[in-house]
């Protein structure tokens, strides 16, 4: 296992007895290759130190052998965790990821104007929920690789995401069925000012589900506040200034929900005798928080997002698959029926 | 701004009045070239549609224009912010990020024995606490690059780290300030088995402490558990279950304290009054726990590590340059004044 430079792909082929085609295809982990093949050749190339050169592994595949990776944030729980399942699929197949951080509108334009990952990549992966305008989605089109997105399902293109609707549906059902009426919505909007299609489409089925239950939404209940626990403690501060607070609230994500939290306990409200929160996530704080929240499974997501991408650069036909990951409620200690159904109560809340 | 690849650097060089080579420095983010001339030169390039050939730059400086970031954990608060601030400070410099997540042993192993960035990168930066074993390191030699340790202070090795023998110190001595004696500490053990090095010097300035203030360490009040939040609550449950439990705790890192704090709550137990809690890190969720804590600057740490492998593969002379960055207590309100200074009351604390 020395990784001596002067083994190359046909002297594994010859010692492994198949052809520099079948080693190639192990060593990338292409399908066509058995997975007890795979095995035996990975091993084999590895006990005769054989590693791959980048160069001679592009002019034989015209590949770069490489993925560029898009995001527009590193260190938040969706986004890390995202790039990790994204980045262990692909590694785990042979496939090196090229990290592109666009942090800040500055370096969003810079990167759909310069398109630094052009000719660099075999395919791109969008960490959403980004919203990528067409003219961005033209740029991205001319460097003539697969893109696929991944936590966002976007129409007639590769994507995997929730359905962020039907999340809200479930937290705010929940709520309802709990006797609740009074409902706020504390929304989480882009602080870069992006109109992000899961804030979009959370705000659309709080208000359908309301509807459906026969229940009017207050318009002065719907508080917009950039996503993110200061933001959380914001909106909950708005809310708690009201003539007449919410019963409970329905937050965009768990960090507004944490934040939300921290505001009702600086005021001594407890939950959820004063005030039910529900949230949709299932960040690991929320379960030391006691938060009911929605789960979605960001690994699952990042996984089919990478899966996908590399059927898309073994020309499997799927251009246009969109992949929905299922979300369910997990009820934890912050949600809990009203004391009179039906009926807010501001001063009990405000003593609890 | 059309990204035409008809234009090439000399192009550029010709319209900015400059030297093929001043447009090459300009591109790569070289030192010797001002911010004001970069700056012109980029947007030159921009307006002309250059766009960087991946060939053409390493044909003409030998190099691949990449450098390998190395993780174990890509979804950590630590991790997370490490590859932001990394690879933020990289891809601003033109220098593309190949993310490597090994995570686990077997990936782990596997990296150190196939070193699939060789001949890929011109550096890499290995994310610690990671403890690289020598004959980890005589591979990583063998890939002939530069090596940057980010995370952990290691002799003799550019690497970018706090003070962990210093940082618990800081935690220490809040507490011993604050007239406790019976002080415990939960330390943060790797789950695949490693020694890390932060869990070994931080435990290591506890003892320190302690020993400075003439208070003896009860070995019994050192519980070793995984590092992260049920780890925490585990340690806390165990603390709570002694024949005379602590009035303050250390813990090695906050989500070992989120998890402290975890268990305290559900045994009815409230901070500072039952319990003081001090920890290292300064976790975003810190602040909403109202958690006691060192702070510990990741980004911080995170760009210097930039920096020092931008540094290296200009050449300056910086190979066994190590960077400390300080750390500071931050005091909030999970620790106070023991009711009774020196005397551990477990009565009063299991009742509180």
């Amino acid at each position: 296992m020395q990784g001596q430079e002067s083994v190359n792909m046909a002297d594994v082929a010859r010692a492994a007895g198949v052809s520099v085609g079948t080693v190639s295809r192990a060593i990338a982990g292409t399908k066509g290759v058995s997975a007890a093949t795979r095995r035996r050749i990975t091993e084999l190339a590895d006990h005769l130190g054989y590693v791959v050169s980048p160069e001679a592994s592009r002019l034989a595949g015209g590949r770069t052998g490489r993925v560029g990776l898009v995001t527009p944030y590193v260190n938040t729980w969706f986004h890390s965790n995202m790039i990790a399942g994204i980045a262990e699929t692909l590694t785990a197949a042979g496939i090196d990821v090229l990290l592109y951080p666009i942090a800040g509108a500055g370096e969003r334009h810079r990167f759909f104007d310069q398109l630094p990952a052009r000719r660099k990549v075999d395919a791109v992966i969008i960490i959403a929920a980004f919203p990528v305008t067409e003219p961005e989605w033209q740029r991205l089109d001319l460097m003539g690789v697969p893109v696929v997105v991944a936590g966002l399902n976007v129409p007639g293109r590769p994507s995997v995401g929730i359905d962020d609707d039907l999340a809200a549906r479930q937290a705010v059902n929940h709520l309802l069925l709990l006797g609740h009426e009074r409902i706020a919505m504390i929304t989480g909007e882009d602080p870069e000012g992006y109109q992000y299609h899961s804030n979009v489409a959370r705000l659309r089925g709080f208000r359908a589900t309301m509807r459906d239950h026969g229940v009017t939404v207050d318009e002065n209940l719907i508080i917009p506040v950039p996503w993110g626990i200061p933001g959380g403690a914001r909106g909950m501060d708005t809310l708690l200034s009201a003539p007449q607070p919410p019963t409970a609230v329905f937050t965009h994500s768990d960090e507004v929900a944490f934040g939300a939290l921290q505001s009702l306990r600086r005021a001594g409200i407890r939950t959820p005798d004063g005030m039910s929160i529900v949230s949709i996530d299932d960040h690991p704080m929320a379960e030391t928080a006691d938060l009911t929240t929605v789960h979605q499974s960001v690994t699952e997501q990042a996984v089919n997002a990478g899966h996908l991408c590399l059927d898309l650069l073994h020309d499997h036909h799927v251009e246009h698959k969109q992949i929905i990951i299922p979300t369910h409620l997990i009820i934890r200690r912050t949600t809990a029926p009203t004391r009179t159904p039906g009926a807010a109560q501001p001063q009990t809340l405000l003593t609890a």
